[in-house]
């Protein structure tokens, strides 16, 4: 913070220069504008005051703020729609944040060869119903899909309920357009159903966080809508039950497109608000989904019913009802914000072995009781992937302090059980320590020698996923945090 | 060559500090020995004469040999069954080949998290058919499944006949242990079912033609083994129908687990050798098939039945007899064999967007006729992959050449068409003009620097893939071909 007059003189010059360059109204400038664009949903995490921000509306935009940005030295970090629950898109001191949410646009709906390609601003459910029109499905599907925007999705590897069967945005991304850290505009991957010239570095810029370069267009996979879903719920009197039920699932080799996992906190929080009277049945729910058409479906879900009754349900059933159905899975989904009703809510994300599961939520349970704190459970079940929430009563920061020592041990424990401390929102800021604990300093050396090799000038959100380099004179200016 | 006495030295220095360091038996010097392990099955790519040929029992011999290679300045080139089709394992003049196919282990099969741990040496179809007796399914099945490594599926990132339903070797890895270029030995990737901690540095390794890394360990994703496949077979009398048979497929939504074209060459060569009868019925031979259980699968070949029909078909049926339609997808198979009799095969392997199918396979007949040579061609329609299969008369050079003439504009037509120069084979030897072709110069050189970044030594199969650098002052030793 000793160049601060330095720096203001910095900022000054690239938002003057931005302003010159591109179209009128694309850069913000204000303070209380920025303060907006400056932060996405992650709780608690640090995030700087920017020199400018730019809505962007071409590809051409980007190019030249990067050119701009590489000229003067000063670090870029995009954003999307601002949901992500990491930091990932926080702003930097002295940064250019570039928004993307005005390429919006959806370009190509290939029904023959099952594409599209969309700007990244789009949002994940206008693409969805803009190619459900043409019969085709987009199945990545995160509980932000009403807000989030495919590019936010690329920049994190999203994931989503349907997961389980279908895999992740990785698995649907076939083409990017990306502005590096040289400042070209350069295609990564292809639109052919397969390919395999060279490296796969369009894999590697998925789920690079914004590190590796700006994504200005997405080529994505689709498949066939498919069939109307068939539900299975389950009640449970305990976590251990439902975890024995969900590892009956996985045993029967039965591949649901959802397996997801409510429990009594959440049920509480939903019945509060929405008064649905599910926490009176149940200390844990359980929610399955099959797509596969007609009487196959049917059968499907029978045998989960048999799946969950034999691990000691207290009721499971098919739902002949589609309303019903539709009710359950509305009350997962209104799980999180029903727990913000109560106070802030920090959002973890480990994913275990399936067969931790059990184990890992009955850590959890000990970790709320060590540092008594209120530890809700919404987990995508049949993929190991847990999200406990940490809720806090507002304003209280010695709770605040007692949640993130809970957050550290949560992460501690799901590595100490083989898994990762993150499974789909990303590293940003708040898995920083997380990521070195997870991957040897081999690795994460690999992955500083990747981020040197690409961005060469260390342009694209410094300090993101993992920390810079030990500096060196030729070390450009990192950006900070206030 | 001005270096060969140098050159000669700096081979017997390695091979004998091999000899020390490894057990014994494991290295091997003699020329007779060595030449059989120089080369993959790509005709007429180059190869050169090793060092010496190590044959890997763990991965502390790997470690030995990169280490010990580091020290000298000798390129490493790894090799699996040596089935390659692009001289992607061919070796350099005085390098070290590292033979995986001792290490050939199935270590762990997990029934519930659905994955098994492998060495690389492991055969596919041992892979397949050991996990089959636990009721799981590796879907990856390129053509080479009964000789063919998961390590070296895994380095070209294979196909094979499913990938239009169930995707490719990338699709179905989940963690390497890989020895890196600085002689170390990392996990990428994870167990857990999702993940997002880092960049996909595993992602980058698969289909890296060994330019990256030794891999010395493979977890791979497993499925639950599908229902008994209904078979779909059409005659046609031109691959103008054909095509059109393989479009309607296509824009009627249906996701077939197979989709196979046969030419009339391919046909007439079977039948040479088998007398199947299958040319006197059909210029070309579509199959098909789904593995959707009971009705759902009898409905869906109903379907492409009245696809084929539909699009022109001599005759379309779904196939009520398993040894009938057995007999059909071995026919497929024995295609390469068959021409393998007549002569020298290229093979080809490009891939275009499935509704250029019918104009490339039009484009290959014109390129045929243009350079006076036979073209026979297998596809994985579905997905667009071509498999044109250039044959010439045993000892004939100037046919060769012409071969090899329409090998080029065959890749050519394919960049023109929207396609890419390989779709399962790998880049190798054959294909890196093409790929220089196809990629823009600013990705080939963000190729040259992820591979400086992650191999600075310029270890690991120098000069397959892209080329190197221009020389520097600190370029390693480049291995060349005789």
């Amino acid at each position: 913070m000793t160049t601060s007059v330095a720096r203001d003189v910095a900022v000054t010059a690239i938002a003057e220069e931005l302003v010159g360059l591109l179209p009128a109204g694309a850069v913000l400038t204000e303070p209380d504008v920025m303060e907006g664009m400056s932060r996405d949903q992650a709780a608690w995490a640090p995030y700087g005051r920017p020199a400018a921000v730019v809505r962007a509306t071409s590809t051409d935009d980007v190019v030249q703020v990067v050119r701009a940005c590489l000229r003067h030295g000063v670090p870029v970090v995009a954003r999307g729609a601002g949901t992500g629950l990491s930091g990932g898109a926080n702003a930097l001191d002295g940064c250019v944040v570039v928004s993307l949410e005005r390429m919006n646009r959806v370009l190509e709906i290939n029904r023959l060869e099952r594409l599209a390609v969309v700007q990244p601003g789009v949002v994940n459910d206008v693409l969805r119903e803009t190619v459900a029109e043409h019969g085709l499905w987009y199945p990545p599907d995160p509980a932000s899909s009403p807000w989030s925007t495919i590019g936010g999705n690329v920049a994190t590897n999203a994931g989503g309920l349907c997961c389980v069967k279908y895999g992740v945005t990785r698995d649907y991304v076939l083409q990017l357009e990306v502005v590096t850290g040289r400042g070209e505009v350069v295609r990564l991957g292809r639109r052919t159903a397969k390919g395999v010239a060279g490296y796969d570095l369009m894999g590697l810029v998925v789920g690079s966080e914004g590190t590796l370069g700006i994504v200005t267009e997405v080529t994505v996979r689709l498949r066939p809508l498919p069939a109307p879903a068939v539900t299975v719920a389950g009640f449970f009197s305990s976590v251990v039950d439902a975890g024995a039920a969900v590892r009956a699932v996985g045993e029967a080799g039965l591949v649901p497109s959802a397996l997801e996992l409510v429990d009594r906190h959440c049920l509480r929080a939903v019945d509060a608000w929405k008064n649905m009277g599910l926490s009176t049945e149940a200390e844990v729910v359980l929610l399955g989904r099959f797509d596969e058409p007609g009487e196959t479906g049917e059968a499907l879900a029978e045998q989960m019913v048999a799946c969950f009754r034999g691990a000691g349900a207290t009721w499971a059933e098919r739902s002949t009802d589609e309303d019903e159905a539709e009710a359950l899975f509305a009350a997962r989904r209104l799980a999180y914000p029903a727990l913000e009703r109560l106070g802030p809510v920090l959002t973890e994300d480990v994913c275990v072995p399936k067969e931790q599961v059990p184990e890992m939520l009955a850590r959890i349970e000990r970790i709320a009781v060590r540092h008594d704190i209120v530890i809700a459970n919404i987990a995508h079940a049949g993929d190991g992937n847990l999200h406990p929430l940490l809720v806090t009563p507002p304003g209280d920061e010695v709770a605040r302090a007692r949640a993130e020592a809970a957050f550290d041990d949560i992460i501690a424990d799901a590595i100490a059980l083989g898994g990762t401390v993150t499974g789909e929102h990303g590293v940003g800021l708040l898995k920083r320590e997380g990521l070195t604990a997870e991957l040897s300093a081999e690795v994460v050396e690999m992955h500083r020698a990747v981020k040197a090799a690409l961005d060469p000038s260390h342009l694209f959100n410094p300090g993101k996923v993992f920390t810079s380099p030990p500096t060196t004179s030729t070390a450009p200016p990192t950006g900070e945090m206030s």
